[in-house]
């Protein structure tokens, strides 16, 4: 999918004085980052190695697998897409509503694809998700492939090891691909690399929580066997010179890219009760810094969106393509108390207004 | 394909005093481009466009094609893979030897290929090729994809666009993707961008006329309906920020970035008859400044990048895995006139002491 995404504003003539799109962390680009990028600027006259060796051994050692269980992809968004290609023959399921390109790496590889989780996930429980998979059993069947976003994207639901690994355990003939591009952001999710089962393919994102999403920096763990059989979809050079140097830098600073998690989950539940009073729309619950809204009625996110970045420069999410979702959603991330505060004077003046 | 291409002194300890193992031409980075790239480093904190329009409108207008005529992609290399799976359905006629990417993109989809002009094209000529193509029709026959690379890579030689329309006329229902990525390096090659051809796609890439293969920037042209069939297949982000940063700059100062092709051509005919001279091996015929020459048989070319990496710190591009070549071939691109004369007399050195 092309169009549809977050951190759109470059489609609006508007000045962007706030963007809520994207679930890239707030701040700027780290200083110790920024000139590295730009010391090693020349290094863009070489090709990058085929397979981002390099940075696949760094990764290895960061995650603490061995390195024929890494892959460095270009963003997870290349992972997704390569998982899909190496599954082709499977049918796939994915838990959402949630993050539209499993949807669309399926379907390009003519994949039979079933949505699961719908009612469940609208209700907010990771255990109704649970029984749901065990109760709809013939969807994670032996040779299937399941997608799971975990923490979740866009509703920032979370889910544990132990659920995880119940279904996980269940169905040992599926692949799981579970992508943990926001685990930095969630103290709910539990991430499934070290729990190292048969079947189970990690993604995982350098994008968002070392905000460097232009750069485009994703890693698959998961058995040999399984991440060979997805390298082998892979084309030469399809994560540039820059970003190998870029996640090189990080993996060996990696505690300068720590994400204060707690104090951001902590202004997100804040800014959430704001936001709940000053407009009284509805306002999702979430173990991440993003979360989900809904419009009243009355007029459409879409119609918010267009609104809030012609009128306050404000950029938010309209979420209504994400399958399970509807006109009235989008999802907003928790930036700095400053730029909340300008989100929330608008959104106080739309509902006041009805937009 | 991961392993395998040149470029690769990441491979080995040593030091490397000059490359002739990429066909990227010689020269440091652009002065103005290091300087704006540097200077929008923080642009890497946004996500790029999802399908990169603004630098499709730049291409669009540089090649003089509509907007809807143009793709940018991940090096032409993502083109390449992409084209591959937009038109799995078909059989494929691969024109070579030449760059093993096209049949490893058709082997992942599954296409069936046949290898074409391998006999012609060693004799080096244009019209065998033709004829060759034109006699063995079945290859070519309605519903084929066929891949033609113009300048071709490794062989240096070029087609005219008399040669080229004869055969892509000749089969109306098959599509050509020409791969023009080196034609900045030919007098001999015409590009088939302004013929507008209903069944050609034309590959381009930025990657070694202007010196940036780490950032990965490669076009399609065509006519809208067949380049839509190829975007369709595209995953979103797949270019990242800096590599459109970097071609918008390019695309404002095109004349900056021209290659200088005539005294190029004329250092690479001198320096071709000197290490023929100077080692008494074949060095094989080229319309470009990159050109085979072959290894007596006392060793191979694999035998001699090493010695030469190793020991005079030279990067040759060893050519065996080319389909069609054989142990003997290794390729070379000339470079500035000293490291020239270093691969000289190292070769010189080499073919007196039987390496």
């Amino acid at each position: 999918m092309i169009d549809g995404h977050g951190d759109d504003g470059w489609k609006y003539g508007a000045t962007i004085r706030a963007d809520f799109s994207s679930n890239v962390v707030y701040g700027g680009l780290d200083a110790g980052l920024r000139e590295q990028l730009r010391g090693v600027i020349d290094a863009v006259t070489h090709y990058p190695e085929a397979g981002a060796l390099s940075l696949q051994t760094a990764a290895a050692a960061a995650y603490g697998v061995s390195v024929d269980s890494a892959l460095v992809t270009n963003g997870a968004t290349e992972a997704i897409y390569l998982i899909a290609q190496a599954f082709r023959e499977r049918r796939a399921t994915i838990v959402g509503p949630t993050f539209a390109e499993y949807g669309d790496a399926c379907a390009l590889q003519g994949i039979e694809v079933r949505q699961a989780g719908w009612e469940e996930l609208r209700i907010a429980s990771g255990l109704e998700l649970r029984s749901a998979l065990r109760v709809e059993s013939p969807v994670a069947r032996p040779g299937g492939l399941v997608f799971i976003c975990n923490p979740n994207n866009p509703t920032g639901q979370a889910l544990g090891a132990e659920e995880l690994l119940g279904v996980v355990d269940a169905w040992p003939g599926t692949v799981f691909a579970v992508d943990e591009s926001y685990i930095e952001f969630s103290l709910a999710a539990d991430s499934l690399i070290a729990a190292g089962r048969p079947n189970v393919l990690v993604l995982r994102s350098l994008t968002k929580s070392c905000r460097i999403p232009g750069l485009r920096v994703g890693f698959v763990t998961g058995p040999p066997e399984l991440v060979a059989r997805v390298a082998a979809c892979k084309m030469p050079w399809s994560v540039n010179r820059l970003a190998i140097e870029a996640g090189l830098y990080i993996f060996r600073h990696r505690e300068e890219f720590a994400v204060p998690v707690e104090s951001l989950l902590a202004a997100t539940a804040r800014w959430r009760r704001e936001l709940a009073e000053v407009t009284g729309w509805r306002v999702w619950a979430t173990d991440t810094h993003y979360f989900l809204m809904e419009t009243p009625s009355a007029f459409s996110a879409a119609k918010l969106k267009a609104h809030l970045v012609t009128r306050y420069g404000l950029l938010i999410r309209d979420a209504v393509n994400f399958k399970g979702l509807g006109p009235q959603h989008f999802r907003l991330a928790c930036q700095a108390p400053e730029q909340n505060e300008l989100l929330t004077e608008a959104l106080r003046e739309c509902s006041r207004a009805g937009i």
